[in-house]
C-alpha cells in the first residue's frame, strides 16, 4: 500500500509539498518509550531545507508537534500522530506544470495515474519534503534503537565523481559527524562540495551514493525469502525520491573471496570479512549491516530541456524556476538513517518483548 | 512476512530442500485465465537443475501438480495449489553442517534463530531450490501478462568480467533468447561458459548480474512512496538467494544527462532516452522497465575455507561436498523474470478488471 | 493491526480523548472524488455530544479540518489526513482511575497491556470519542457511495426491552430518519427516550441494538473464506466501543424457511424473502445487505460498584462522576453507518474502478 | 484477502469440494513445536463426513499428509504444507446447478463473481469441506496452545429450539466431551438428536448455536480498535460456512448488572461475574474468552424449492439430491474451536517470544 509501511509498527505517512500540513501516524509503538523531543528536532534539522548553499532555500524550520500518543515525554501505546506546517509555499512557481511535465520528475506519471486531479503544487505528494514526515518517524526509531546499543549512520558515499570510501564494513560502526554534510573525510568532503557549486554556478544538478551502517544488531533478525532484511530496507528506501538503487554489502566476484570466514571473538562466532553487508539468507549474523544507495540528480535544472506541452501535444522548451538544490544526497542522508531505523524497529518488534521501553 | 508476497495476490510459498515436496498457493487470481501447463514446464526446465555444465548435478525434472484453483485449463478463481516433489535427495551430504556452518549461507543465521531445529538439508526452506516455486507462480503469471501484451524477458548481464551489455533500454523489447543459457551476444556467452569452466575447475564459484526488461506495460502503474514500482520489485527480487543490489536505469551523473527528455511519437507522450528505467515518482512512465540484479557467487565451493565448530567454538578448515552450481546466474534467469511477472502481475490486479481473461 | 483497517483503502486512526487532538488518515482513496465538507459536518454533527438528553454533556463542536488529500473540493489521490481538536477536557475528572478501574471499562485492562502507562483520561484510545474519526472517514465514504448509488442507513433496533421493528429487509433501502435520534417509528422512539430518561434518573445505563441496511450493492461483492463481507463488516464494527454481538439477516431455524427462494424481477434474478441478509458464501447476491449489531450499557454508571484498588489489591466501592451517556445507542447509529460504509467503499475498491469520481 | 488469514502467522487454505486435494500453508510458526500427528487425526476426526447419523454419507478419511515445515516431529521453523486427498467424489451430482442455483448456497453470487468460471462441484473453494484444512491449521494450535495451559473447548448450544445451556462463563473451563456429538447435558443431546432425525426424515434440515470457551488466556491480549479480540475471532469465525452472527458475553440490558465488579482471588484482579465474555475494550481481562455463533441450516435440502433456470431466466422447481448434512452444528463445533486457536495464537504470536517451543 502506497503510504503505509511495516509489519508490526505501521507507518501511514501524508502530506503534499504546499498543502495545509505534512505528517505521519505511527502504529503499533509500545507504551513508555522516551521521546527526545529536542533531539528529534535536531535531527530534523540535519534535513531541513534553507540551511546550506546546496538546499534549496525554501525556509521551512519543520517543527514538529505531536498530536497524540505521547503523554509526559513517553509513548502511551495509542498511535502517535505528528504534523509539520507548511510555511513557505510560492505554488504560483509550478502552474505551468500540468500542462508542461518536468523531465525526471513524477509530473507526467501521476497526470496519467490521477487523470490530473493530483496536486501537482512543488511535487505534490511526490515531493523530496515528504522525507520528512519519514524522518520523524526515523528519529524517533533512532531514538529507540540507541537505547537498545543499536547505531545507525550514513555518510556521502560519492558526489558525482568524488569518493568519500573509506568506511571499514567491519568497524563497530559507523561514525558519521551528525552533520549538514556528513562525510568521513574532510577532504572528500571539501571536494564534493567544490563540484556541487560549480554543477550549481552552471545551472545543473549532480547525485551521488550514500553508505549506511547499522551497528549493534543482534544476529538472528529478519525472515527467509521475502521477509529478509534486504527485502524491508529496500522497501523502505526506495519510498525516498530519488532512490534508484540499492546494494548490500560488497560483493566480490568470486567465492572464494567473497564468502566471509567464521572466526570465534570474545566468545561469540564473528566473521573475518563483512562481504556480505552482515546478512545471509536474509538474516542478520551480527555484524554490522551496511548497504549502499544511489541518489538520482535532483530532476530540477535552470538549464533548458525539452518536454511536451500536453494540451497540444507538441514539444517544446521548459526552464525549471523555482527553489531546488543543486544535489539532494547530503538532506538525503538522515532520510536514509531513518528509513533504516524504522525498517529495523519494525523487525526487531516482530521478536516482541517492549524493545527499548 | 517471510514467505507471502504481494497485495492484490498472495504468493505462499513452502517447501525445504530436502523435504518432500516444494510448492506454492497463488490467491486471488481471476477466473478465466487460460493456464498452458506444458509451456509452464518448458518454464521450469530453464531454471531446473542437472541439464547443463553450468549447474548442480542434482536431477530433478521438477514436473510441476496443481492441486486447486484450475478447472479444464482455467483458472476457477479460487486458490492455485501446485507442488513438486523433491526426488533427487542426499541428506547425508549435509549432515555436520549443523555443527560447522558454510561461510556464505544461512546455516549459521539459521542456527541463531530457529535455536538449531531449521531443517539444515540442502539448505532446508533457503535453498536456491525454493525459486522453483517462484517460478511457478511467475511462470504463469508471465502467460497472464503476455496476453496484455506485457512481454518480459531477462539475460545474463554479466559473469566475474566478462559483459552482454548490448540491451538498448530503449528497445520494444528484451528479446532474450529463452534458453539456458540466456545471453544477447553469442561472442559473450562463450567467454562467460569458459569463465565459469575454469572457475570450476579450480574448485571456485563466480558471480554476475542479470538485467531484466518489462515491456508493453501501461503509463500510471504504481504508487507513490513505498508502493513504487521500485519497491515492490525489489521487495520480491531479495526473495532469491544471492541477490545482493538491485538498480533501476542506468542512473547518470548530473542532471542534465540524467534526465529524459519528453517528447511525442504515434502520438504518444514518450522519452528520448530511458536513464529513469521506465519510471518517475515509482510510477511506469510507458518505457520499459529496466532493472538489473547482482547475484553473488555461489558460497558452496571445494576449496578448502574456515568456519566454526559451533559445538567446541574452535576454528576448523571446512570443505564443502555435495553436488552445486559453479555459477548459480544462469539458472536465476528465470527466477529474476518470474518476481519481476508476479510484481507487475499484482500491481495490475490492484487497477481492477479481470486481468489476461 | 490495532488501528489501521483496510484491504484496498487503508484507515488509520489516532487520538486520545482529551490528548490535544484526534484524527485519521485514509490512504488509497482515487483522485477526483467529491467532498463535501458541509454534508460531512452534518453526519458529525449526528454523532457529536452535548446536543440531547441522552448524550454526555461533554461540548465538542467537532470541527473537521482537513490537513491533507483534498484539492478544491476533490481528492488528489494522496492520503487525505482530518483533524478534530479535543477542546471540553476535564482530565481531573480520570485521576484515580489507573488505580481503581471502572468496572465494564478497558481501564484494567489497559493497565495490564501497557503496564500503567496508557493514557487514560476519558479512556484514552479506547474511548467512544475515537468513533469521531471513524465518523471522518466513513462520512466520506457515504458520499462516495451514494453517487453510485449505494445507500446506507441504520436506526435503533430496540432499546432495553423496547423494540422498533419494522423494518423489511426486502425494501429497497433503511429510509433512516437522519436524525440525532434515529427510529422508524416515533412511538417507539418516544418510548425509548423515555426510558433512558428513567435509567438515567436512577444513576444506571441502558444498551440496545441497532440495524443496518446496506441497499443497492452489486453482486458479487466479497471474496470467500476470510474476506467475506461478514468478516470484513464484523472485523471494523467491533471496532466501535460497546460493540458485543452482530449478526447478519434474520436466520430462521430450518432450510425449508430459511432459503431464500429465486425469483425473477425486472429482468434480474432476485430473492422472494431475505434472511441470509443479502449475502451468500461472504458475497452480495443484490439484495440489501442487512445487520444488527448489540451495543452494551455504558459502563460508565453513578450507581455505586465494587472495584479494586491494584495498588493496596482491596476491594473498595466506585463512584463514577464525570459526564457519560445514560444510553449509548443513539449516538453509535452514524458510527454503525460509518462503519458499513468504509467495509463496503474497501470492497468496491478491491473491484477496480475509480469509483465515484 | 479471501483465503489468507492472520497477522503474525499467516492460514492460507486452498482446494475445493472435489477437485484432487484440499489443503493449508501455514507461515510464521516457530520452531521446535511438538506435532502429535496422530492427535490430530483424531481432532480431524471429529469433523469428518461420514461417522454420523446427522452427517453426510460421504466417505473422507481426511488423512493429513504434511509437505513441509516439519523435521522430527518438530516444526522447523520453515512454513507447514499439509494436504489432504479428496477421495469420494460425485461431481456428477453437481452438473446441474450453475444453471439452477441452489437456494441458501453461494452457487448464485459465485456464478456473478467468476462469470460461471467457477468449479461448482459440490461447492468447491465454497464447500463447508474446505473447514478440514481450517481444522489442520487450528488442530495444531490447540496442540501448542495446550502446552501453554490455554484450553479451548466449544459444544453445541442449541439446535432448533433444544438448548444445552448449562455452561458457567466463571467455569475454568468448558469441559466439552471432545466427542462427535459435543454436549453437556446427555439429555439436552438426546433431544437435539432426535429432533436431527426427524428434521431429516421430512427432508428438511435445522441450525442452531454453538459456544466456545477459551481459558487460561494471560490479561493484556489483544489491541484496541480494529485489532481487539472480538474483531479478530469475529473475522475468522465467519469463514466458516453457515456462520451468520456472533456473540461476546452474555449483554445485559442495564450498566448495573452487565459490568462485571473487580474482585481480588488468590492475589490475582479478577470479575464477580463474566458478561462481557472476557474481553474489555478488545483486550483479554484474564477471564475466560466466551462467545456463541449461529449456525444457519443446511441449505441442501430435499424438500422442493423454487429457483431460477439461469439460462432462460425462468422460475423452476429443485429438488436438491447428493449427500448432505441434515445438520452442520455437531460437525462445525471442532470448527469453531479450530477458529478460535488459529485467532489466539496469532495474537499470542504478537506477544513475542517462541510460544510453545
Amino acid at each position: 500500500m502506497s503510504s503505509i509501511f511495516g509489519e508490526n509498527l505501521k507507518l501511514s505517512i501524508f502530506g503534499q509539498s504546499h498543502g495545509p500540513a505534512i505528517g505521519m501516524v505511527l502504529s503499533g509503538i509500545p507504551a513508555g518509550l522516551v521521546v527526545d523531543e529536542a533531539a528529534l528536532q535536531l535531527f530534523m534539522d540535519r534535513r531541513a531545507p534553507g540551511n546550506a548553499p546546496w538546499a534549496s532555500t525554501r525556509k521551512e524550520p519543520d517543527r514538529v508537534k505531536f498530536l497524540s500518543g505521547i503523554v509526559n515525554g513517553l509513548t502511551c501505546g495509542a498511535p502517535i500522530c505528528a504534523v509539520i506546517k507548511n510555511q513557505d509555499v510560492r505554488s504560483a512557481d509550478y502552474e505551468n506544470i500540468m500542462d508542461r511535465p518536468r523531465p525526471g520528475h513524477a509530473d507526467y506519471t501521476a497526470q496519467i495515474k490521477y487523470g490530473g486531479l493530483q496536486d501537482n503544487a512543488g511535487g505534490g505528494h511526490f515531493s523530496g519534503r515528504l522525507t520528512a514526515p519519514m524522518c520523524i518517524a526515523g528519529g524517533l526509531c533512532l531514538q529507540w534503537l540507541s537505547k537498545l546499543g543499536i547505531r545507525i549512520g550514513a555518510h556521502i558515499f560519492r558526489v558525482g565523481d568524488v569518493y568519500d570510501d573509506g568506511f571499514d564494513p567491519m568497524a563497530p560502526e559507523l561514525s558519521s559527524v551528525k552533520e549538514d554534510f556528513s562525510v568521513l573525510s574532510a577532504t572528500a568532503g571539501a571536494k564534493m562540495q567544490a563540484l556541487i557549486s560549480s554543477v550549481q554556478a552552471r545551472g545543473d544538478s549532480v547525485g551521488g551514493q550514500i553508505e549506511c551502517a547499522v551497528s549493534g544488531l543482534p544476529a538472528g533478525l529478519g525472515d527467509p525469502m521475502f521477509g529478509g532484511v534486504e527485502n524491508r530496507i529496500s522497501q523502505i528506501v526506495f519510498g525516498i525520491p530519488a532512490v534508484k538503487a540499492i546494494s548490500f554489502g560488497d560483493t566480490k566476484d568470486y567465492g572464494s573471496e567473497n564468502n566471509d570466514a567464521f572466526t570465534v571473538e570474545n566468545g561469540t562466532v564473528t566473521t573475518c570479512t563483512n562481504h556480505c553487508g552482515g546478512i545471509l539468507g536474509g538474516i542478520t549474523n551480527g555484524m554490522p549491516v551496511v548497504f549502499r544507495v544511489n541518489v538520482k540528480p535532483t530532476p530540477s535544472i535552470s538549464l533548458p530541456q525539452q518536454t511536451v506541452r500536453l494540451s497540444t501535444m507538441e514539444t517544446v522548451a521548459l526552464e525549471i524556476k523555482g527553489r531546488h538544490d543543486p544535489c539532494i544526497v547530503p538532506r538525503a542522508v538522515p532520510a536514509v538513517e531513518a528509513a533504516a531505523a524504522i525498517a529495523v524497529y519494525d523487525m526487531l518488534l516482530g521478536q516482541g518483548g517492549n524493545h527499548g521501553a
